[in-house]
């Protein structure tokens, strides 16, 4: 492992990371796992206390940050939804917020609805901050679990070709993730229904960023082409037309059969939740890695909570 | 004690577990109790990790489990209110909640409002599942500390005449309460409202399950009879007539010119929480069994804990 | 130090102390803050349970409680909004969810909007209970980390003009301070719209208990005089014209132009949440001490924690 030079930083986008910090990332997870498998309860941020403030409801990444915070040996405090709280609804900004917060605790992961919130926690307070998701804007850990499970699944991020499926507009993930790739010559495969297509301009710099990028709407070329196929979902309320949506819906389901077409060590990919955009009956095939994707979640935090406290 | 047979279970319905099973957690939380009263804190489950996954809230149940997981010397992932996460609103499954939770925990202990939810979690997942409560259907280690109250209190289950009081149609509690006394040879007085009765077929099960059953409506009779005395809330939503409801709470109240007529080791016990059907001046008799019983929850839970984990 | 005269006591108000206890607890709190400092963790109160019984949130109240019990060493259980149960809503009371509690925790440190709530827990149970604010009722700790910062950042808390502003009428944290503040022969500076001014009442006792009190409604003079400047908001919800608020409003707003005619020493505090009464261009001088404020409140509840505690 390179030496760490994360500690004491704040993490908000993924490009804050260089390739090598996200290498070291990654070889860090790996590391911890293997020692929490053998000693359940490590000390290394022992004494040190996690806030998780979260102005938006997200179990799913909350837990993941305490569960990785306990593994660590620290302690958390935590805030499932500030939403609720006084302080927010007096109108107290997101800097006071966090300046109160860090006053309490050694890092804050912050989740809020609004781009470049995590940001402005960022800019008020000494202590690291880690953006856990800011609205339409970035979800680091995110793409570091993503990353993580490829290298897993994969053996290696190297020219992986990696199809992102489903809504490529709205989605902050496959954004996040696409960027981080490029570290590594990966052949994006974009398979989206019209609509819902990655902008001209994201694709471009992607492109500009060395990634080599194919756009189709045929999800069955893709599944036919791809080493890692990662589904999103079609969110309803992205659609004008009821009718159109739950056609579109239809059209980008997997199931057993559209996998057959795929290659033997296909990893399918998904964030969670999923809905009806991947069928169970594939929950029970070697190639479905998305509970693992999100066991995976807690190796990363760990890695990053350890390098940039303490 | 007897060997432990509960290691990697589940726990759903008190019917799980086997008059050995019962016994040996009673015995265990005993043992418990005593071991944190010398040394507070124990270290049987450190290193573990429990996640309350409520999708209703429920304070004392919650609070009692993850004060007996702290009492162990493990950790806590709580979450106290899962519908106000965004991932429920969006329709993912109680299964797929409960894999992703798998990853961040060692046990889960769940409550839902609806039936045979933690049996589809315990399905999804390889790490024990706790049934904190699904809904009308069961929640098995209430019944485990309304049997270790009446032990503790009356000294043993054997042979006991309990007075089961109130609504002994809808109430799940006293349901799995009865269920598990047949193992003692238990005496049962059903005492209710005739549009609160037990249902005929439940009556029946408990008699071929070797309890003698007696019905009445008559609570006085009940309390010079009973050596326990289980008393619930008769709730309002129950009836389509207010008068009738408020006619037969009156009729219903436990007070201390009632208990006079009662055996002087006559044990009082209530789920909690009261409202009205159990009078304040009765708190500080000492037949006032239903703190101490709320306090217990404790001490079972730690022992299904240390039993099922680890 | 004096003897611990507090061990399993409540607090419920700040009257509850004498002199020579808050002095215990502030000398106290600077030494465990000390002891932090070195050693992160202590181990006070290994073992033992702390529950946070917020009947309405509070997160920088419940946060700073719960950072107080770990970083001594005990465990949390955490109920940031019990509004939100079934039991509070089925309609038990106080003192039995108090009582059922007391059987999970070792102390309970409790809000509630209602006068005399927290009093009303006490009285029910045997371990100590904590008032963290009883609606207009008293807000103890406050006061005690307010004692704190002033002699903190005075060097001593003897004699010093403290100005109140803002909301002198409705605050309870005014109250309780110049209470606490007539054991040092602080000289108090009223400080507000003539509409928000403190009742005669309160004056007088205030006085009888020992404070010399000036009243004013000129912010500037009050700056040339203060040592402590401590500003409230001036709440919307209190007046009947909107107008009238916004014309008020605007007239109490601390600004760097207004601390220039301050002494150097001037200390600026605040409660926080503050919305608009403090510029934000403020909180870079050094006289802004209302984060170190807020970060003190960890130190004093540590104090109170391991005196009441254990």
């Amino acid at each position: 492992m390179k030496d760490n030079t994360l500690n004491g930083r704040d993490l908000i986008g993924i490009a804050d990371l260089t390739k090598d910090e996200l290498t070291f990332l990654l070889d860090r997870a790996e590391h911890l796992r293997e020692q929490v498998a053998r000693e359940r309860r490590l000390t290394l941020l022992r004494g040190y206390l996690l806030t998780t403030l979260f102005y938006e409801p997200s179990t799913r990444t909350r837990l993941s940050f305490e569960a990785a915070m306990h593994r660590l040996g620290g302690q958390v405090l935590s805030v499932a939804d500030a939403r609720a709280t006084s302080s927010a609804a007096k109108g107290e900004s997101i800097a006071d917020a966090a300046r109160t917060v860090a006053g309490y605790a050694d890092v804050i992961v912050q989740r809020h609805p609004a781009i470049g919130s995590a940001q402005e926690a960022a800019d008020a307070v000494d202590i690291p901050v880690i953006n856990a998701g800011d609205g339409a804007g970035e979800h680091p850990t995110q793409a570091l679990l993503d990353l993580y499970t490829i290298r897993q699944e994969q053996g290696s991020l190297e020219g992986r070709a990696v199809a992102l499926v489903g809504d490529l507009k709205h989605g902050r993930t496959v954004h996040s993730l696409a960027r981080a790739l490029a570290h590594w010559q990966a052949t994006l495969i974009l398979v989206s229904p019209a609509a819902l297509a990655m902008e001209p301009a994201t694709v471009a710099q992607l492109r500009a960023a060395g990634l080599s990028v194919e756009e189709t709407d045929d999800l069955g070329q893709a599944v036919r082409r791809a080493d890692v196929l990662y589904v999103t979902r079609i969110q309803r309320e992205r659609f004008d037309d009821p009718a159109e949506y739950e056609r579109l819906k239809g059209a980008y389901v997997v199931d057993r059969a559209l996998l057959t077409q795929g290659q033997p060590h296909l990893t399918v990919m998904h964030p969670l939740p999923r809905v009806d955009e991947i069928a169970p009956e594939v929950d029970t095939l070697p190639n479905a890695a998305y509970f693992r994707q999100a066991a995976n979640g807690v190796w990363v935090r760990m890695a990053l909570l350890a390098s940039v406290v303490g």
